[in-house]
C-alpha cells in the first residue's frame, strides 16, 4: 500500500541499499528509508525491479494474456509454515508452489505472482534474503514472475517470524473446462506421486519427536507436470492438488460436489517406506496428511492409460499410479478397499491431524 | 490452497453450515469440515459463493476485461492493523480500501479482490463475522467483488488476532499514463482531503493514551473520486495514495523519481484542528502520519482548477486543496513554505511514527 514497497527499485542506476543491521525492526516497516533498504536489499536482490520502479501495483498488457486463453484465473493463499526451513523446501518455495499449483490444477497457465511478506521484529535479515532467493529460484524453475509485494514488520510476539501471502494471476485457454463437480461414475483417479512426504518432513523437522525421519517434502511446482497431462489429455475432468486435509478431504470433496462415490484401492497408493513407518509409530494416516507436490487427476477410464504414460514421462511424475475409480455407489462417499478383502470409509476430518504445515 | 478454503459455497441448495462455538480453534484451518464450517458461515455467508462452488481460483472472462481497458493491473497489500476495530472502519474495511485505492492511484478500474485471513486461535467467531460483513459492504460500496481466499489458523501466541492480505486486478484504459516519474516542473500538487485522521485515529484507539481524541479514520475507497478526477483532468500526470510514511514519503519518491523538486505551502494543507492538536500534544507531524483516504495528484498547473472542481463535487473531496508546486530547484527534495515567512525541508523519514497502522 505504502508508495515504496512494491519490491521494485526506485533507483535502476544506482547502487542497491543494503540492510546494515543483524535482524529486522519495525523500522523496516514504516513507508521511510528503511523499508526501502530492506526492500531493495532483500527483494529487489532477489526478484529484480520488474521495470517498473515505485509503483504500487503491476501492470500487464492484455494482448499477451488474450494470446494465451480466454478467462484470466486470480487465486490466493497465505503461509505460515513451522519451521520456516525444512527438509525438501523452506516457506517461499512452498509460497510459490502453493499458488503455481492452485493456478495449475484449474487448468491456467501461470503467469505472474505477487508476495506479501509479514515479518516478526527481530527476524534474521540473513533468512529473510535466503528465503526471497528461494522464492526467485521457485518462481524461475516454475516460468512465473514475482511482479508485486508488500512488506509490513509486526512487534516481537505479533507474528511467529515470517508470514508471506502470494496472489497469482493465470490464464485458461479456450474450451478447457476444468472442475470440482465434473468426475462422471467410471473415470479414473490418479495421482502423480507418494502421499504425505510434506507433512511428514514438516512435523520431523519440529524436532519435537524423538523419532528421525529421512523424508523431505515433495513441495514442487506442478504447472509443468500438469501442462504434458493436459496436452496428452484434454478430456481431464478435473485436478487437484492435495495439500490441507491431504487425499481424503480432495476426494471427499469431490465426491459431493460431483454427486458420485469414490472407490480407492489401497494397495495401488504410493507411501514411501519411511513415510508408512513414520505414520505408523505416530498413528497417523497418510491419507490425510497434507502434500505439496501432489496432484489427483480424474480422467476417462479410457484416458487412464495415456494419462499415466504423460505423468510417468516427467521428473515429477515417476511414481504416478492409478488409486481408485469413481463409482455411481454412495454418492459424496469415499471408500477404500484394504489389502486384506475388507472395505473401510475415508471420510473428511473435523481438522488436520499437523497443523501448520504450509 | 487446500480444496476447500475458497470461501465459497459446496453446496448451493443446502442450508449453510454455522460454525457452533464461539470462538476459533485450530481444527478451523485444518481443511477439513470445521474449515468449511467457518468457511461458509463467516465468508460465505458476507460474500456469498460467487458462482464457483469449491474451486481454488476464481475465473473471469478475459473479453469482458479487454473491454474495459488495454491493460491489467496486479496488487497486493497485507493489513496487520491493531486494534482491529476502530472509530471510522476495521480491518476489513481498510483491506478493501488498501487495494482498491492502489489499483486506483495506479489509474486502474478495480474488478476483483482476493481476501486470505490469518486467524489467531481464540478470536471470537462473532468479530470475525462482523469484520467480514465489513469486506463485503466496503467491497460492495466500492463496486469490486472479492472472488477468492483463503483461511489460515496459528495457534495462540502465533499471531496478533488477525491479519489480512487483500490483493486485487483491476484494468487501465488504453492511453492512461500515471505513473511516479512524470511529474514536471510547474505542474500543481493537490490532495482530496485532510492529513492525518487515520494515524490519530489508531493512536487513539489503542487506548495507551491519556488523551481523547474525537477522530475517526479517514478509510474510504477512492476509485469513485480518482474516475471523476481522471474524467475531468484525462493528462493527470501521476496518483498516489498517502498511507505508510504519509504525505511526505509519497512527495519525496516523486521527487526522486521525476528527479523535480516539491515546494509545499504549509498554509494550504489541510489538517483538522481535532487533528492538529493531537499532533501537538504527542510531538507528531501530519505530514508523516498514514492516511486511508487521502490521495495525491499531480496535474498540470492549467488544469488544477478543473481537478479541484471535480474533486470538491465528489463527497470525499470536499476539503481538497492545492497544496504544492513541482519545481525544478533542488532536484529529490520536498520544501515547504511555513506561515511564518521560512522554509523547512520535509525529508523522509527512517520508519513510521507509528507502527501497525494499516
Amino acid at each position: 500500500m505504502s508508495s515504496n514497497d512494491n519490491h521494485s527499485s526506485p533507483r535502476a542506476a544506482a547502487p542497491r541499499r543494503r540492510v546494515q543491521v543483524p535482524t529486522v525492526t519495525i523500522a523496516h516497516g514504516g513507508g521511510g528509508s528503511a523499508m526501502r533498504d530492506l526492500v531493495e536489499d532483500v527483494f529487489v536482490g532477489a526478484f529484480g525491479d520488474g521495470g517498473a520502479p515505485l509503483e504500487d501495483q503491476a501492470r500487464l498488457p492484455m494482448a499477451d494474456l488474450l494470446a494465451r486463453g480466454d478467462r484470466l484465473a486470480f487465486t490466493t493463499d497465505s503461509f505460515v509454515v513451522h519451521p520456516l526451513e525444512f527438509p525438501g523446501g523452506d516457506i517461499g518455495k512452498l509460497a510459490v508452489c502453493g499458488t503455481v499449483n492452485d493456478l495449475s490444477v484449474g487448468g491456467a497457465v501461470p503467469v505472474a505472482l505477487s508476495c506479501a511478506v509479514v515479518i516478526e521484529e527481530g527476524l534474521e535479515v540473513e533468512t529473510l534474503r535466503r528465503i526471497a532467493r528461494s522464492i526467485a529460484a521457485t518462481a524461475e524453475a516454475a516460468g512465473v514472475r514475482v511482479v508485486t509485494g508488500d512488506t509490513k514488520v509486526v512487534a516481537r510476539g505479533a507474528c511467529d517470524r515470517l508470514f508471506i501471502n502470494t496472489s497469482g494471476v493465470g490464464v485458461i485457454r479456450q474450451g478447457l473446462e476444468l472442475g470440482i463437480a465434473n468426475a462422471r461414475p467410471g473415470d479414473a483417479v490418479i495421482i502423480n506421486g507418494p502421499l504425505g512426504d510434506h507433512g511428514a518432513a514438516i512435523l520431523a523437522a519440529r524436532g519435537e519427536l524423538a523419532i528421525d525421519a529421512p523424508v523431505a517434502s515433495d513441495c514442487a511446482p506442478l504447472n509443468g507436470l500438469i501442462a504434458a497431462l493436459l496436452a496428452a489429455v484434454p478430456g481431464t475432468r478435473l485436478l487437484r492438488d492435495a495439500t490441507r486435509g491431504g487425499l481424503a478431504a480432495v476426494l471427499n470433496e469431490m465426491a459431493e460436489a460431483s454427486r458420485v462415490g469414490v472407490r480407492l484401492d489401497e494397495d495401488a497408493i504410493p507411501v514411501r517406506a519411511e513415510v508408512r513407518g513414520f505414520c505408523e509409530l505416530l498413528g497417523l494416516d497418510p491419507l490425510y496428511l497434507g502434500n505439496e507436490g501432489v496432484a489427483v487427476a480424474v480422467v476417462p477410464a479410457d484416458r487412464a492409460d495415456a494419462a499415466l504414460a504423460a505423468l510417468h514421462a516427467h521428473p515429477l511424475g515417476a511414481m504416478a499410479a492409478r488409486i481408485g475409480t469413481v463409482t455411481d455407489e454412495r454418492p459424496g462417499r469415499v471408500v477404500m478397499d484394504t489389502p486384506f478383502g475388507g472395505t473401510r470409509m475415508v471420510d473428511l476430518l473435523v481438522g488436520d491431524p499437523l497443523p501448520r504445515i504450509c
